[in-house]
């Protein structure tokens, strides 16, 4: 097909759009691919929309290979099934809630485990109906907080999602293992950098669970690897525990007076100044941090939470809130420990810590009554500088397990370069990543809530096993723009282009108007798609456009026409030949096809 | 492609499903093409969605054929553009709102009028940019007070919508001319029997409008037609005023006791009994009716009107929600009268008329201070029987224009067969359809609201035109199913049956399963998408299903393939014919290309 520039409904923008901090948000706008119709919420013009559709075509046929079958579920959908697992109320203010005139709850689909349960449990009744691979390409809808990087978290997004359904684990990990190539193979064909990471199944309730990643220094998402082949978002990382320590001839704790540190360095500086070790200088590593939190319970009400690990750390919030969700953290502030609250005259701000005056202090059954949870680091027999409970006082060589205890271990603290891998496969790299797809073994969790059960062979009801297959098509569309844009512009992998070759006719005679259109049909009757710049603009807003459109080949029909030779050029490679023009078609259509 | 029945995720019903009343949507569930997920809401299966994909591209290829361009607007609405236009509260309970996390008011798109235009605003500056004509297919979403008849009127559906943009009308009826041929090559190749009827703009607040019918003894909308080639949807028809007639001569006006005559056929018994005319008897026709309504307002308040229209016709209750719209009436009820709600003792039920005691009775400015508004057919002079608001009593021989007036004119009387159609072309025939389409000449009311203006060719900023035109994919696959089922079950014509060709393997055989399977291969080959019943089941299931489903070509390999022969029958004929197994591949195929 032919589609001229002059009456493409697109407008390129030289300027940034305000609001994009990202290159792909601002090159699709700029380049007229999409343009915001709300926070979050994107409105696809022809470019974009031809994006989408070559992405949404690979995606069916390579699931279609695989044997499953699409299906398409409503937006709009009832709220009783969601009530069932109780992600209406674990959802948060991610859902979007709604009544209609009967003043019946309804949501607008966030992910569609629940529906796909119950449409099979209506539909099947015999080991003979499974394994059954179904599948859609949907619109699906979160309330984001903070919705940013244009299509890369939106609130109204495209999405693919699978689920499975076997009569055992032995058949759901056979599919999970389908799909997961199918990804590959998917991922491969759109071009794009990805690698694969072991991640935490998190609000879905699974067990087993992978993502992939994009591979993009703007990604939100952290994910590590080493080079022994491990690799995990940051999520996912469990942090080994060490071994224990003997503690039989550590020295007894022993508070000092600790006045004016109202850091971890400053701390340091002061107990190697006052209380200074034998045999090395104190480290951040020696102390006992101790970080108060309020957790916000899905019934509204908040308790106080302790979370102690070693001084040289920080917490990362995103582990945090995969460790508490559906509960959710917020840092306690001064005032806090000012105003009465309950934490007024039992946490002194600075000076935490889990024993006072020799005997446990931190804990839900100690005197405080504060959940007190521990880094895995802190095993017993660590010893520690950590807060004594009195405004200006530390307590020193503080041994776990002989000192203190907790409620229990979190694993939230940061992830480093050069942490060991989990595995012990070597150290830890990290990397950023944009999560385009996450697969999970979730087990029974839906087929139990909503009683999702089949006769097997012989006659016996059996709790069918599931899983759960995400691929983010818009976001892809941000991904793949992410990996391939270059100073110029977008730069399209081919398999995505909205068109094969965008033809510039670069002067103002007639004659080359006349000879870019025929290339154009001669183009378009070999079956390459061609976007024809056929403005009367100058030729260096229509090379403009060309790099910042970025379709793969770049035809100029322009002066050399006078010596009967067109330029070809790569996008990507800026690689450029003239050739004759009566070649040119069997030149441009080798290009494409190699 | 080939799918086979035994993996296919389905499941036929022998049963009608409870709720279902229509054809299409019995047929349509016994299917497995769809089934409900919530009142009005429907979850599709992969026949019915491959349904919905071959309609879309019918649809596609056919606007990408006039040079129409495909965007997509999100589901998720930010509702400001619908506030400036009004419709955010015109709309009413028919529009699903909700709130985001940040409680902005946000909305489900149920048409994309202002959303069209603010883009266009946005994206073009000049008469260069224009004319455009942009379309989606996207789904939208309306809260019906009586979701009915499966997909034929869901609470979410999906819809291609079009826009035109031009600088002048004549550029609108070009560009409206072009998408009425479109529709008509798009309803002619989906193969179901339609008209195009005028209709009214209704809410879209347009001028001229046309609707597309698909031809239904079970469709919810009523149109007309003459012989002389009219044809309007009811609501759009207008009731010609007949001439005025003189009332020099015209007797005066006189009470009289009419007890116990609650119907319009008692009275004229009596008037008959008491008080005959000379000429002829009376009729209904001679009386003038009087029904009382609330109108409630979009603010919420209510007040009454009194409509007055001859005894012998009903009001036609779409027609008066189209009159009165956005405003909505309900009936008095005796309660309404008895009660103290500023009617009891101002009315007097059965017996409301204009006048009392001699003087004008109804109406904004006299004594009963309620608004009314007559039938077009009362014209000065006419005479009539109608209340004397005393109870028990009539007034005859009042005359309109000299003995009472009324607030204005209303055509909300029913249509019947038989009357004049109102350009003259003869008398009006009754017949019910589905709406598939309508398309509007819009003119200026959403690029006025929203300032949608560009420059013109001198430099001056001219306000654009526009036109927008809906097409219901989803009540296409219904409108199609009710205009081609039969008996035996869908009956799909070729353009958007899921699958060309059906096999059935009838018998245990393993040879019959082994040819079927092997003439699925030669046919998928020659390009014919082949469902293939490869089923341990009987025969009887397989031909039950082979005709419940619907595919236009059955083909069975059973017992005569011991003669080396199958047999090919059309679904919708029951032609069968016996050939060759190895002439079965060129017989089908040519039957498909015939």
């Amino acid at each position: 097909m032919i589609q001229t520039m002059s009456t493409l409904f697109t407008k390129t923008l030289r300027q940034d759009p305000a609001d994009a901090e990202f290159p792909s948000h601002k090159l699709l706008v700029r380049g007229g691919y999409i343009r915001r119709a709300a926070p979050g919420v994107y409105t696809w013009l022809p470019l974009g929309l031809a994006v989408v559709a070559k992405i949404e075509a690979i995606v069916r046929d390579e699931m279609n290979a695989i044997g499953a079958q699409e299906v398409r579920f409503p937006v709009l959908l009832p709220s009783e099934p969601y009530k069932a697992t109780n992600r209406w109320v674990e959802y948060g203010d991610n859902l979007f809630r709604l009544q209609d005139r009967r003043e019946n709850d309804m949501l607008l689909g966030p992910t569609h485990e629940e529906m796909f349960t119950l449409l099979v449990k209506d539909m099947c009744t015999s080991y003979k109906d499974l394994p059954l691979n179904l599948y859609q390409i949907q619109t699906k809808f979160r309330d984001e907080a903070r919705p940013r990087a244009g299509l890369i978290r939106g609130r109204e997004f495209i999405m693919k999602d699978a689920y499975t359904f076997d009569m055992d684990e032995a058949g759901l990990k056979a599919q999970y293992a389908d799909i997961r190539v199918a990804y590959q193979r998917i991922f491969d064909r759109l071009g794009f950098r990805y690698v694969i990471v072991a991640a935490d199944a998190g609000a879905m309730g699974g067990s087993k669970s992978e993502e992939f990643q994009a591979i993009s220094p703007n990604g939100e998402d952290t994910f590590v690897y080493s080079d022994g082949g491990y690799a995990a978002n940051v999520e996912a990382v469990v942090t080994p525990a060490p071994p224990s320590i003997d503690y039989a001839n550590a020295p007894a704790a022993h508070v000092e007076d600790t006045p004016d540190v109202p850091t971890i360095d400053t701390l340091v500086a002061l107990s190697n100044e006052l209380f200074p070790r034998a045999d090395r200088p104190w480290t951040g590593a020696d102390t006992l941090k101790n970080i108060a939190y309020w957790v916000k319970h899905l019934d509204g009400t908040r308790t106080p939470l302790i979370v102690g690990l070693p001084g040289d750390r920080e917490i990362d919030e995103k582990r945090l809130e995969v460790a508490l969700a559906p509960e959710t953290a917020e840092p306690m502030i001064a005032e806090d420990f000012a105003a009465a609250k309950g934490i007024a005259g039992v946490l002194a701000r600075g000076y935490i810590g889990p024993a006072k005056d020799g005997a446990q202090f931190l804990g839900e059954k100690a005197p405080s009554g504060v959940r007190y949870l521990l880094d895995p680091r802190v095993v017993p027999g660590t010893s520690w500088i950590t807060g004594a409970n009195e405004p200006g006082h530390h307590v020193y060589d503080l041994v776990a397990g002989r000192d203190f205890t907790s409620d229990g271990v979190i694993d939230v603290a940061e992830i480093r370069e050069g942490d060991p891998a989990p595995d012990g496969s070597g150290p830890l790299k990290l990397s950023r990543g944009i999560e385009i797809g996450h697969i999970f073994q979730l087990g029974y969790k839906y087929a139990d809530a909503l009683d999702l059960k089949v006769l097997d062979a012989n006659g016996k009801l059996v709790t069918v096993i599931m899983g759960s297959y995400g691929l983010g098509i818009s976001r892809a569309v941000a991904a793949i723009a992410e990996d391939t844009y270059d100073e110029k512009g977008l730069c399209w992998p081919r398999n995505v282009a909205p068109y094969d070759v965008y033809i510039v006719a670069a002067g103002k005679d007639e004659a080359i108007f006349a000879a870019a259109r025929e290339l154009a049909s001669q183009l378009d009757a070999a079956g390459v798609s061609v976007l024809l710049d056929d403005r009367p603009a100058s030729p260096g807003v229509k090379f403009a456009d060309a790099e910042l459109l970025g379709m793969p080949t770049v035809v100029v029909v322009g002066r050399a026409l006078q010596d009967g030779k067109v330029e070809i050029r790569d996008r990507k490679t800026g690689a450029a030949e003239m050739v004759e023009i009566k070649d040119a078609v069997d030149a441009i259509t080798s290009v494409i096809l190699r």
